[in-house]
Order: structure tokens, then C-alpha cells, then sequence
């Protein structure tokens, strides 16, 4: 009979198949064992019946423990109302016994549980929320492959780096070299597409990032990606679409995973409906000083102001043009009605508290207005000379935008801590195993 | 009209469209004007008459220069006889004039074009080979979605090593601790199949490399694979149908791109037809041995003895059961006949002088066994600790493998130095820009 996995027994009603996995849980009721088994792909309902096994069966259930390994032979059966599926047991052979496994069925604190991630990863809420993220990573992929995007992997080693040079991690690369990790490869992306027009990477990112808030990883993964005669408008189009395509893929993939979250799916379901807001960051202040909050109309969104932005509208919204000066060298700038130096550029904020997800902007492509700006923030131009360049040989008008994975992934998952969202989170004060 | 790209013509012939890129070669010949024209998506010949454009746009084409940016406007015409395109050109814009753009049409010394990495991805050579690489990502992603795998992105800054230690970037993460860049995601990814039965990552990975020979880069992408109740076997299995899909998909993808490298294809379509050839690491080395080779039963596979082996099958070959000795710890062993002990494993050899592209092996699942192995290797217990409860907690038979993304686009593309096959390499001497 057939090896199957828990995901694919719809397809096998009424056969004799086997199955692997780990007991995750167990009841007995005198005659009848009931096993919760999980191997991975999903978590299944197996019942022994002491008059259909085989005494050392029956016998070996009763040594079953949570976490041990087991092969089980038996018949698959549906609920007579619900999409579930049982397996009634004929056989069932142990690999191995556990022993003391230190996770119970009961709430631990989140340091025991971190300090032990190698195991907790086996609990239902961590592979609920890490199959999300490998959906979230497959919606990215496909989105671009289908979009003409080429994957072009940006270094991780620099040797300058690309914003605020404080939260760099340094390291000696042989000899005498100062190398740091990357915080974002939108640089070298916009010089691969001078050669394929449309580029995406995607890869780990690194912040010396001395706050310990439920914001902040030191690692993290960044998809960057960057576009050649694009401007801002079509760069959030770009954005809405592939957020869109990554919300819609999430709620039909993971319909089991956001059940064992409890997520409340209605706010992701209604934002496929329509537009997602675009609004000027002059109007996003007014709005918030309209609602009472005292707001900076020349300083960046506070983290109460994007909640606030989120909550208003309750699907994602665009802050488009914020004031040049809190904004990276890089963004084309032009000057309001009001006098003030603005960005083109739009973060993109989530509803539900997620605050931003994506920060874009249309990249300026003159080469001698991009030169000034270098100096005036005293950057070394010699260190940025290859990507002036790229406004020298055949410049374009681009755009491109930075998607957090992370930040996506809880917003979806609806779990409060960013450490819940990647496998071996590292931050200040953790860093094993 | 509508702007479209290179890649899509096929569907607008006779169509007027706007197209922007830019300029790759040129030749003028009396009243028309032949530019071939890329865009990231691919390269057409856009063809000028003087009689069908305004003077304006005619003597614009006068000013043009490699590496001009434009936007055209024309109709969509195809080969009589062949599956090319072409643009008969009605307008030309000019996004601007590049002067003295420093890589011509002509022969230059590897070091000029990888001093000037930025700009040398603009030439055919690297578009095509990073074209493949992107195909060769994207069958990975796409195998292992539809075979229940999930993506499981480990840690980059570990706190030990996995294997050899001697080449290690090594920094100080926050105050005091030192962390170490991953050189594989292996032992983590373990954890990982005990709540998610079948795992993948794919990411960056570090090697402080001193030799500067062709085959060797400090920062490059590593794809690990590991499956929970898998024997070495089953291993092999899965690994041949991954290489054989990312060849198909490659062949289908990138006939353009293998056309540009002059790849002579027929060593990859045929290795499609038949299974990879399998032989113990015995039996290769007797083959070698009648053939002339000076050969030592004990150790690993020379460089030499894994391009005779691949070019004496012409296909892929899995060398298995290397001796134990020049193994990793975690691989399980046995003791032949010749009182060899052995590693349950199998190193994959490209033919055509690729070598491995990837090595694999079943994991040793019992605990004893593995703590004594790193006892006897003097590896600090304490620190795989966590890697050994993963056989105390429902151990399961398992197995893996890792292959070496650039190993296998170098293979495909053709070419000769591996530097070639990322878009930013980094390497002892190189890490700019």
C-alpha cells in the first residue's frame, strides 16, 4: 500500500495507505486509542480499536508519549459533515519513544519557548505561521516570474553601505578589508536592470538594531525589487498587485493555518475588492491633526500615526511624498506649494496595526542632481561613483520598492511579535541555537 | 498603442507599439538606419528609413551612441522564414545620449569587465548567463512547492560552525559575542523537517577562501533540501528528478540564452532520457585505477578523477559510500568488507569537467552514535546539543542534500570561471563594487 502524506488523504478515501509521523497528542477511552498524529504536511485524527490490532499493538500504544515517532497502517475515513479525515488504525510500528519532551500542551513563556525555537518549531502556532511565510515567499516568486522580473541576487557583502551607516555589522574580509552586511541591495538592483529592465532580490538583510521592540529583527528578509521606465504611479500599481496576489494566494493556501491562528480573515478578504488608498503625506497630517493627534507635517509618520492611518481605512494605504528631508539621497525631489523639499515616493502602510509594509520610490536619474545631493549629505562620492554611472550610460526614469517579508508575514499571520515570523530569529539578545 | 516588450513582439505583429531600451549596436547603410535594440527582456533590430521619419528623428538617429537610452515607436513585423522580429521604425526619442561608455564591441581582459561588473552585465554574455540562473531558481522553488516541500529559511549569522572552521567569517555581533556568516543551513534545516517533514532554504552562504582558482567564490547561494523518513536511496531519487527538472526547464526556458553562449546542448538533452548512473566510491576508484589513474581507495575523489568520471558516463553520476574518514559527523556509517567504514552518502558529478554540484547524504539518527562521533572528533558537545536532541525527541530516519546554485548554472551556461554566474562576485581579491 501507499506511503502518504496527511495532505494528499483526501485522494486516497477508503484505501490502505501508511503514514509517518509524530504524536502530537493522545486519549484513551477504554477500548479506543485516539492518536493525533502530524508529519508535517498537516495533523490527522488516527483511532485504534483494541479488537482490530494485534495485542503488541495495543501494547505499544500504551507506551506512546507526545513527540514520538511513529508508522502507522490503516484505512482513511471522512467525517460524515466536515472536510476531516481519520485513519482507523490495523497497525501501528514505533521508530522511537520520547522521552520528557520539555514543551507540554500548556502555555511556557516566550523566553523558554525561544530559548528552545529547535522544538517549538513543532507546535501548531510556529508551523502554522512559517507556512504562511513559505506561501508568502511563493506568491513573490511567481508574481515576478510571471511579470518578467529576473531574480538577480545582490551581494551581502558591500563595501559601503547603501543608507544610515550606524546599524552596520562590520567584519575583517581576509586581511586588511572592512566588509559590511547588506541592509539592502536596491543599489546594485538598479544597476541590473540597465541589463534586464525588471530585477527582484531576495534575501537576508542585517540591522545592528539595538531596540528590543516586537519590531526588530537583526536578521531579516528583504525583497527589493526595481523597475526600468517606471514611474511612482506604476510602481504602486506594481506593488498593490503583487500584495494583492500574495494576500489572495495566503487566504486559499493557508486556510488551515490562519484557522489555528484564529486570524480574523475579513479585512484581508475585503482589500481584493477594491483600490488600495493613495493619499499625499500632507493630507495623511491633516487628516491625523483633523483626529487630534499633534503631528510634525515635516517629519516622517510616527508608529501612532500609522496605526491611526490603518485604522481609518482599514485596507492598505499609499503615503505618498513625504518631506525630502527625512528621505533617502536617492529619491527624485521637487518642491510643494508651500516650499517644502518633497520626495516621489510612497510607504506603503497596512491595516490592523501592521504599519509599513513596503517603502518605494521612483529613484532620481539625473546624474548631476544626484551628484549634489552626495555631497550635500556628505557622502564619499568616490564609494558611489559606479552607481552615478548608471545615470550616465543610457539613464532612465526607474522606480522600485523594499518589501519586509517579516512584517508581511505577521501581518497576515495576525501574530503580535516579528520573532513569531522567521525560523531562528536573531536579535540583540538572541542569538542561539 | 501599447508599450510592450522585446519578449512579447510575437503577440503584436503587424502592430503599432512604443518600445524603450537601449542601444546595442548600430550600423547605417546611405537612408536607413539598422539598431538593434535591448531592453532587458531580449534584443531586436529596429530598422530606420529616411523616407518614413521626420527629419527631426532622422538626424537624432545621426547623434545616437552604445548604451543610448530611447523609446521607439513602430510596427511589428517577422523573418520571413525565421522566428525573429524586427521594428519598422516611425518615431525615436532620445532619453539620453551616453558618452564614452568604456566596454566596446570588442575583446577586453576578464579583469577591465569585472572592475567594471556594474556595467559588464549589460553585455550578452552575463544576460544570458544570468537568465539561466534565474531559470534554474525558479525550477528549484517550483519542484519543491509541488513535491510538499517548504521553504525554511535558516540563520546566516550562526553562533558555530557546521563543518570546517578554518574558513570562517567570523564578527562581533552587539557587544561581546561572536558570530559566525553560515557556510550551510544543514543542521537547523534538520530541525526543521521534525515540524515540517520536508524543508528547503536557499540562501547566501560563506566560504574565507584563500585559493583563487576558478571554481572558488566567498559569498554564494546554497540550496539545502532535507526529508523526514527518507533513506539515502529515496535521496538520490528526489536529487535526480530536481537536476533533470532544472535542465528541462533551462532547455525550454533559455534557448535564447544557450544560443548566445554557444552551448552545445546535447550532453543536457540527452541526460533526460536515462537514468543518472549510480556506483559506490569503490568501484569508481577501481575504474579509475584501469584506467591509469595512481588512485587512493581512502580518500575523497580528486578534481581530476571527477572529470574522468564524468566524462567517461557523459551523464551524472552519484558516487556513493565515501569513505567515512573525509566525511562529515552527522552522516551514519557502516564497515565493509575490506574493513572500510563507510558514510551512507552520495556526491553528485556533473559531466562536461562541472564536477560535484551537489553532495548528499542520510543522517545519522541515533543519538549515541552521533554524540560519540563528536566526542571522538573533539567538537564541543554543548554547542550540538540542540542538534542532537532532534534524535532524542521521535528520531527519524532522515536524509538530505545541498546544492551549489553557481556549480550548477556554470554547468548549464557552459562557461569556464565561476565568477560568471553571480551577478556581484566576491572573491579574495574582488568585493567591489
Amino acid at each position: 500500500m501507499e506511503k502518504v502524506l496527511v495532505s494528499h488523504l483526501k485522494d486516497f478515501l477508503g484505501k490502505e495507505v501508511t503514514l509517518s509521523g509524530w504524536i502530537f497528542n493522545m486519549r484513551s477511552s477504554g477500548s479506543i486509542f485516539f492518536l493525533l498524529l502530524r508529519d508535517g504536511s498537516g495533523f490527522i485524527q488516527a483511532i485504534l480499536s483494541k479488537n482490530e490490532v494485534s495485542d503488541e499493538t495495543w501494547n505499544n500504544c500504551n507506551t506512546l508519549t507526545q513527540e514520538s515517532s511513529v508508522e502507522l497502517l490503516g484505512v482513511v475515513s471522512k467525517h460524515p459533515k466536515k472536510e476531516e479525515y481519520e485513519i482507523q488504525v490495523k497497525d501501528l510500528k514505533i521508530l522511537q519513544i520520547a522521552e520528557d519532551y520539555p514543551i507540554a500542551n500548556k502555555e511556557h513563556g516566550p523566553d523558554f519557548l525561544f530559548d528552545n525555537r529547535d522544538l517549538y518549531l513543532r507546535s501548531k502556532t510556529p508551523w502554522a505561521i512559517l507556512r504562511i511565510r513559505d506561501s508568502v515567499f511563493r506568491s513573490i516568486t511567481n508574481y515576478f516570474s510571471e511579470n518578467d522580473f529576473i531574480r538577480f541576487d545582490t551581494p551581502i557583502l558591500q563595501p559601503t553601505s547603501c543608507e544610515d551607516t550606524t546599524e552596520l555589522f562590520g567584519l575583517k574580509y581576509y586581511e586588511d578589508t572592512m566588509m559590511y552586511l547588506t541592509q539592502s541591495g536596491q543599489l546594485y538592483l538598479e544597476a541590473g536592470i540597465s541589463s534586464f529592465g525588471r530585477a527582484y532580490d531576495f534575501g537576508p538583510v542585517f540591522r545592528a538594531e539595538k531596540s528590543k521592540t516586537r519590531n526588530h529583527l537583526s536578521e531579516f528578509w528583504m525583497m527589493d525589487a526595481e523597475m526600468a521606465f517606471c514611474d511612482q504611479q506604476k510602481n504602486e500599481d506594481i506593488q498593490e498587485a503583487l500584495i494583492k496576489r500574495i494576500i489572495k494566494d495566503a487566504l486559499s493556501n493557508c486556510k488551515q493555518e490562519l484557522e489555528i491562528l484564529e486570524r480574523d480573515t475579513t479585512i484581508l478578504e475585503n482589500l481584493l475588492e477594491k483600490p488600495f488608498i493613495r493619499i499625499k503625506h500632507y493630507d495623511a497630517k491633516k487628516m491625523l491633526e483633523n483626529k487630534g493627534f499633534k503631528v510634525d507635517y515635516n517629519d516622517d509618520m510616527t508608529t501612532e500615526e500609522e496605526i491611526e492611518i490603518g485604522n481609518t481605512y482599514n485596507t492598505p494605504v499609499f503615503i505618498e511624498d513625504y518631506p525630502f528631508a527625512v528621505k533617502a539621497f536617492y529619491m527624485p525631489k521637487y518642491t510643494d506649494k508651500n516650499g517644502i523639499e518633497r520626495a516621489i515616493n510612497a510607504d506603503l502602510i497596512a491595516p490592523e496595526e501592521a504599519r509599513e509594509i513596503i517603502g518605494g520610490s521612483q529613484r532620481e536619474d539625473n546624474y548631476e542632481t544626484l551628484l549634489e545631493e552626495l555631497k550635500k549629505r556628505n557622502y564619499r562620492v568616490e564609494d558611489y561613483q559606479w552607481y552615478l554611472n548608471i545615470r550616465k550610460y543610457g539613464s532612465v526614469p526607474h522606480s522600485g520598492f523594499g518589501v519586509g517579508l517579516e512584517r508581511v508575514v505577521r501581518w497576515i499571520s495576525g501574530v503580535h511579535h516579528i520573532r513569531e515570523t522567521i525560523p531562528f530569529p536573531r536579535t540583540i539578545n538572541r542569538f542561539r541555537p
